[in-house]
């Protein structure tokens, strides 16, 4: 039987398309030190670690299920045998030094009984992730009063600060957004529906080594555009009108986040104008950004173009927020944001205007913030696109 | 510019392929009576409800930021702008009563309002579900000693009992996979990448409507088939050798989920007999599904098949699951399971047998539990396919 339908890589993908997906670089002490001194400002120990983004984060495990103690300089993983070969292989990966242990029960207990054994007194957890009845699990295995300490989004809020190997996996991540934005083009045509366009991106997208998408693609046609969030549908693409596409790859662990419009025809009366003011408006917003601003100002470098072309109305969104190994993360760029950005935060700089019923324009590019300004991590064209 | 390499749907698919995602059938007034009756049980007057499947559940919205109040014979939702149109139309859809209000701010906040004005004294929550800090958060709305009460998997545990209407969407969904399961053997070929077989499989999914995939695909050929989860990778499938097709849609808020293998060239020494042996395991976990009976009996139903084939070592997981708007829900079919059965249910039935570093066999259906046996959902041929 022949494979068609779905044809092989183009020749211009060959290059790539057989990689496997592999962790990217090797995981720098840093992020240990930095995660042991706010476990000591909590006033506590130890910290105990549940979520698989964290874990990975933290020793390039990449399991769905593992239970991490991070104490007095050492680190220790638990697992359950599905995943004996594999941790091994990616804990080496990630040049960490983890204790590898597989358990047969639940690898919180095992972590408890650790945590026990060590003579820990205080132990961290992070009380944004841990369910009510978790901590009550947890609290039947270690029951000593004041031993549980919330530290809400404790690794969460380290990686906020992406350090040089989490930048490279940001910038080879946003790498592939553009990659797949002026290949995803040819197969933007009226007729086509959304889903097809979808399809075909999500295809190259992973024929290239991604993990999967870091969000349900976008792909809005015509009024659909002025959808702030039009998930692809079996809706076709109109012969005249915007098409967005907002979409993300997770690679290596790292997502991708961008929105590019293009107009299939001929614009109509407005459309064009949307178009340059919130250009304009993106470009404001990524020359607002400068380690020290605070994200409420970049909020305002952008909406404030909009508001003197009359469309601030139309803009019903923030104007970005962090990305990284999640696609929402702190901070959020809205508007009277206080946080101040830092050299090393990622966020994405994303205005929009949208006229119900008839069309919306968004612009999205992802960026790494600078001492004197920012990175564009996603230098995909934003020209005029008529098809 | 015209459409390449991903073409347009089969002739075969196209009589489906344009209809968009829409919800399954009216909500059955059942669920909220069930509910209410257990929120008696558990000493309080109304139930919170934020996780976005329950959400759906109970009123069809299918937004990912809402909070739903069910108390005294009324449901109230609320969620924020971005849904206004699609809250009304989705709720009107599902046929329930319910009060929507669209809020500026943190719909959990506008809900505890409400609680408060209502004059509710007692409130339960999903403590399996909310974080530790959003009970914190929750308790700075609504502050009186002994107002939030703790009701573990409230929604999820009504929703392992499925009603006609839910039901039907198992069928259907299940349909659709067995659907996908003909058609995408013709793109399972020796030297294809799993990944490309993967592709073809979700990209025809999407186009009959799927809302996405019920978990990673897996598509794992020769010795990858040794792994209890192949994910589909870059890696040709082989000349001679098995390949393991596990997957699932998830269709009008439902997910299917099956597990068929096919091989490749002609069977090497060992191969037909795992396979015959775990087809026989397999028939005899259906065969063993009665309501009534224990999930552990349906285990060592299967499980027993295999200890006489001397295999039993090589079966390293459970037999099956509870599946439906999630892809593992309660009951564990595992080795000495107490749950019983009820008609109504639906559980995966799944024995598999793997020889590391040579290929693994697992045969995979979904069936609803009646009171004299069961209904298999997945009725797609189990015979041997050789390609």
């Amino acid at each position: 039987m022949k494979l068609c339908g779905l044809g092989h890589p183009k020749p211009s993908l060959s290059g790539v398309g057989g990689r496997d997906c592999k962790m990217g670089g090797m995981i720098p002490l840093g992020r240990k030190r930095r995660l042991m001194g706010e476990v000591k400002k909590a006033g506590a120990e130890a910290l105990l670690v549940t979520s698989p983004v964290d874990v990975r984060y933290l020793t390039g495990f990449t399991g769905s299920s593992a239970a991490v103690v991070v104490w007095n300089g050492k680190t220790a993983l638990f697992t359950d045998g599905r995943y004996a070969t594999q941790v091994a292989a990616e804990v080496d990966a990630a040049g960490v030094k983890v204790d590898v242990e597989i358990v047969e029960g639940s690898p919180v207990k095992a972590a408890c009984a650790l945590l026990v054994k060590a003579g820990v007194k205080r132990c961290g957890f992070d009380s944004a992730l841990v369910t009510v009845a978790g901590l009550t699990g947890m609290r039947e295995f270690v029951a000593a009063k004041g031993f549980w300490v919330e530290m809400p989004a404790a690794v969460a809020r380290l990686r906020v600060m992406k350090d040089e190997v989490e930048q490279d996996g940001m910038r080879a991540a946003a790498e592939l957004g553009c990659r797949l934005f002026h290949d995803v083009l040819e197969h933007v045509v009226a007729g086509t529906t959304e889903m097809e366009v979808a399809m075909a991106l999500e295809y190259m997208a992973r024929l290239q080594g991604a993990e999967g998408m870091s969000f349900d693609t976008i792909v809005a046609g015509g009024e659909r555009s002025a959808l702030p969030h039009g998930r692809a549908t079996n809706a076709k693409l109109p012969r005249r009108g915007f098409v967005m596409l907002d979409f993300g790859v997770l690679l290596h662990g790292y997502c991708s986040d961008m929105t590019r419009m293009v107009h299939l025809g001929a614009a109509r009366k407005g459309e064009r104008e949307v178009y340059e003011a919130v250009l304009e408006a993106q470009a404001a917003g990524v020359a607002a950004v400068k380690a020290g601003v605070e994200t409420g100002a970049v909020d305002e470098a952008a909406r404030s173009v909009l508001r003197r072309a009359g469309l601030a109305e139309g803009f019903v969104h923030s104007t970005g927020h962090g990305v990284g190994m999640e696609i929402h993360e702190e901070p959020r760029v809205g508007k009277e944001g206080k946080v101040k950005l830092k050299a090393g935060m990622v966020i994405t700089i994303e205005p929009g205007v949208y006229v119900p019923g008839k069309f919306g324009v968004r612009i999205e590019d992802t960026v790494l913030v600078t001492a004197t300004g920012c990175e564009v991590l996603t230098p995909a064209t934003k020209a005029w696109i008529e098809l």
